[in-house]
């Protein structure tokens, strides 16, 4: 999947459907798959196009052999299952079925307005996994808890990563309640239990499996980009007040499991085609990784070209009908690791993957300030409060305040896509059970 | 489900089916659920009986309609999503259709040989919890990196857990193959690529979650033995010399990953309920646990009189037909959180658990070295091997070693009930990817 790009890809492409050719997220060239429905209808595949999604129910006699097979279900894990050039014919038929004004009788009557559509979870995820590929990340943080040593020594020979909760990972616009449970004060002797005070979100991409692998062998390296499907935000909200306390020695639990948000696309890895770029996190003298993690190819493509911005709306800019307020802005390029790297280590003990996995890359934080990719590196742990327009200050998020994820990929000569929405309000803490 | 015995464990009641009085595991006072094949047949569900397996979808028509609704499927799921009075009805039925001599006729055609059965994981595990409530394994493996203060300040106080790898959980009987992986030699400047040289087993109890509760609520510690639906034997296979290297910040991830062993068959809570104990492991000055983890009825029944063994069969044993060596027998009674705590736990921040998620209960090791539950422990990190009467050492396991975990529950007064098979041989570890 690395590079090649085809005529799916080209920028002069106009689709029939209205307002697509302009459009910021979806135009022809992009064509994300998700899973919807409309009013009480049966949750099925679907394809955005500009501000319609085609049901591709309706549409599969039209569609390669394969690809028709896997619609009948209520998720995309089917889908994700097939071997990437199934998928590839799919992205051309569709392509040409949406540009050739031939098709658009045809066609036609399987859109659906997206405003009157609901989206939903894409996959099944039998699995979520969560890594911390976002280098500028790890030292921000690393340097709160370390001020002389940040990076911990494995973290440029291992792509840190940890099991993540499945069954809490939900879709943009489900709002998200602050969680409930236990904080010690630095200066008490015995932790409290009650609503998070330090409730933070992370700026992530999330990875879709596609083909898995059997229990017991490995994803070789430069077959990794085979085994990835496409791509969503991902926004892994983090009570820090509950991680400081309970994550010694296991990890992170309960300070994340309340929820994590999706956008609902899957942007194909053949969608994102043309926005590959060399890897630039890693620096001279750094370890040269070792033979399982390393293909050459990874250094002139590894990496995503995408820009990702995170907004945050409150109560009161909401009220007074503000606009949402900026509060970083950087590029996916700042991973360590690419996502080949991920897989390969994920499988490298024989772990299987299998269609529907999420893989998080972990935040993305540029080096400066402005794309930091939390609050807690953008207040410095909260003790720098960020003032907004409103004149409100936040440390960390309140009750009623919106963080939203967006994505944009961007390369010369190419039309740029998105990636859609990610963003839920949060709401307060339920009492104590 | 705390205590309540009633007449299905009565330990004068007998089976009609032939060798089920005297069975060790499977007298008619457990009746543990799982999922079989015959030949090629459909996995199915079933219940273990002596040397049989009833097929339950061959006499649903004799369950009470609750139960035969969910005797459709593939996996237990539907079974362990419902209400714990509906399970409990169908286990009082199936009591009475296995001993009352009149259903006879009637129910032996449904019953197979186990010997020619092929026994499945009985659910499709949503997600995979692990926690750390065997406060003796602990206090063993934080003195190996802490002498002086094993225990950190967080374990008295929250039942630590983290997310497991729900993908590779494999029953009983599937080999495990040794995993590759990542270490450093201390002495070392850099880590190497290669088969782990420091494969352990660890003891575990599994979990069965039953009615699952939705995501942004909390399931209140009184009712929550109502979602504990039955139990399972667990070995967490780790990786000590790839964990060691991986697991700062974030925790066991690839040292874990590779593969967990469950028994199949689901215990359940109502089966146990002769065998509820006292807490044992918390002591004089310890911290009262926080309200949302406090239910005083646990202080007199919130554990399980469960005896623990497990097993090392070598190939030179295997070859010589020569019994299983013991390394370690223990009680159940060591864990320092109940299970309900560990439920409580877990959704106290509105995590949402579902039917046939799997929760382990973390290494459960006695006080003493013969109930130290993982070689770690046993040979102090390798540094003490044991020698094993063909004269052969361990530090830790070599290919074509079979890990054997075994659990009988017992009481005064009530007829002994088993888990049924954990083992699994070490297989070589495939080439470097």
């Amino acid at each position: 999947m690395i590079g090649g790009t085809d005529e799916t890809h080209d920028p002069s492409l106009i689709s029939w459907v209205e307002g697509a050719t302009d459009h910021l997220d979806f135009p022809i060239q992009n064509l994300p798959f998700g899973i919807f429905s409309v009013g009480d209808s049966t949750p099925r595949p679907g394809v955005a196009i500009g501000d319609h999604i085609l049901d591709l129910t309706r549409v599969a006699s039209l569609l390669p052999a394969a690809a028709a097979n896997v619609m009948g279900g209520q998720t995309l894990n089917a889908l994700l299952a097939l071997p990437c050039d199934d998928r590839r014919a799919l992205r051309h038929r569709l392509s040409e079925l949406l540009s050739d004004g031939r098709h658009r009788d045809q066609v036609e009557p399987a859109l659906n307005a997206a405003a009157e559509c609901t989206l939903h979870l894409p996959c099944a995820i039998g699995d979520y996994t969560d890594f911390y590929v976002g280098i500028h990340h790890a030292n921000n943080i690393g340097r709160q808890f370390r001020p002389d040593n940040p990076l911990l020594p494995n973290y440029k020979w291992v792509p840190i990563g940890y099991h993540g909760r499945a069954s809490s990972v939900r879709q943009s616009g489900v709002p998200v309640l602050r969680p409930n449970g236990q904080h010690k004060a630095p200066d008490s002797d015995s932790p409290a239990f009650g609503p998070s005070q330090r409730l933070d979100y992370e700026l992530e991409l999330g990875v879709w499996v596609g083909q898995g692998n059997p229990l017991g062998t490995a994803i070789p390296i430069r077959e990794a980009e085979r085994h990835v499907a496409g791509f969503c935000l991902l926004n892994d909200w983090s009570a820090r007040d509950l991680q400081a306390w309970e994550y010694q020695p296991l990890g992170p639990f309960l300070a994340k499991s309340f929820q994590s948000t999706i956008s609902p696309w899957v942007v194909t890895a053949e969608a994102l085609a043309p926005f590959r770029a060399a890897q630039s996190a890693r620096q001279e003298g750094d370890p040269h990784p070792l033979p399982y993690l390393w293909d050459e190819r990874d250094q002139q493509h590894g990496e995503l070209a995408i820009d990702l911005e995170v907004h945050l709306v409150t109560q009161i800019m909401r009220d007074s009908a503000l606009p949402p307020y900026r509060l970083s802005h950087g590029l996916a390029t700042n991973m360590y690791w690419t996502v080949a790297q991920m897989v390969a280590h994920h499988t490298s003990n024989g772990c299987n993957l299998r269609p529907g996995d999420l893989l998080g890359t972990g935040t993305i934080s540029a080096p400066t300030e402005d794309g930091f990719g939390s609050l807690m590196e953008i207040t410095r742990g909260g003790t720098q409060p960020i003032e907004l327009p409103t004149g409100e200050k936040r440390s960390f998020l309140d009750d009623g305040d919106e963080i939203i994820l967006s994505a944009t990929a961007r390369a010369e000569g190419f039309r740029s896509i998105g990636f859609g929405a990610c963003r839920a309000v949060v709401l307060p803490a339920l009492g104590a059970p």
